[in-house]
């Protein structure tokens, strides 16, 4: 975009802030609770950030609440390039890494230098997933699906046959970064099942029913 | 929503954050910039929230970037129930305000008590524009739009009609809330005449060519 003259500094600010428009182009798997649509990635990182800000309560100690905004408000930004890849689809997986650095570089690229640095560092923050703040980002970011998809009766869950094993894995991080919302995901995830919202694992279907699969 | 039974303050939290997915369905007259479709609230308030991380260094003295967020974060929420009034829309905007406070009294109010009364006083600080955290804000809140219409080559304005003049009073808040973004408004918007995006003031325009309109 081409603006009329102006600061330098101030116009890569704006072509990045620009730029992040198209991440409400993107689409998840994980539906609107109206079920009518598909969830985009920036109103997913808007409800996460909610999320960070009603659960703090639950984040681990030393967390900044500030920081761990930010980093939800950024941790899809890749997405623009390197679109969104479904968490249970492994062959949509392959090379993800790389393209969501090369992805980094690129749209972060377009802010002044030590504004890329600082949020590019919250990103990368986010995916080592090794300190509070990411940790309890981490979190955030596998609870929401698990409110969307119970509430809409299994929406992505049920539309791709996901199984309890796989979500339970995939939950995991929600021990360290929500420790006492911990309980409520397992007994939630429990009585997914038991409605029909989610496929049981393989091993806890009784040997008597498996010839019927 | 009914989970399975588990602790009460944690579910006042969760009616809460699954009641905030409706602001996905809340249409403004802005459109995203591929043209596409009309933007919704969340996805704004998400690109609001990037705009103040990375556009902090002009907010007024005094500006907690944490708190400027989360204000940002929950500012349109109240359209869950009261709707989005185009702001150049005086027929719409009618009793908005009365709407609005009992849209607030109900989300808000899903929450555990203190947090009610926390974000619903953030959201009250919002309107009120008093604070530096608030002033930023709302100078965040009119920004983006301008940027959005400006690259979509008149967007909103070009559709709805509206008048340089119009478009200069309600941007008056960021003389005050990003001063040293103002400059650059006054600039852009005297472009986006020159280029058509937005009709001129009526007093701007020659005498000659007033028996033409």
């Amino acid at each position: 975009m081409t603006f009329p003259p102006h600061d330098p500094r101030l116009d890569r600010q704006l072509q990045f802030l620009l730029e992040l428009d198209r991440l409400k182009g993107i689409l998840r798997q994980t539906r609107v609770l109206d079920g009518a649509r598909q969830e985009n990635s920036a109103e997913h990182s808007w409800h996460l950030a909610l999320c960070a800000a009603v659960l703090a309560e639950h984040a681990p100690p030393g967390t900044n609440l500030g920081r761990a905004l930010q980093m939800v408000l950024v941790h899809d930004v890749v997405e623009i390039d390197a679109g969104d890849a479904f968490c249970y689809d492994a062959a949509a997986n392959l090379g993800k890494e790389e393209r969501e650095q090369a992805a980094a570089r690129r749209i972060f690229g377009l802010l002044p230098d030590e504004q890329a640095d600082e949020l590019r560092g919250l990103w990368e923050e986010f995916e080592a997933g090794a300190t509070p703040d990411a940790r309890f980002a981490v979190a955030l970011d596998r609870f929401q699906p698990i409110l969307l998809n119970f509430s809409g009766e299994g929406g992505s869950w049920r539309a791709n046959a996901v199984r309890h094993d796989q979500v339970l894995a995939r939950m995991a991080p929600i021990q360290q970064g929500m420790p006492g919302v911990w309980p409520f995901v397992v007994r939630l995830l429990d009585e997914a099942v038991a409605r029909g919202y989610l496929a049981p694992a393989p091993e806890s279907i009784p040997d008597s029913e498996k010839q019927h699969l």
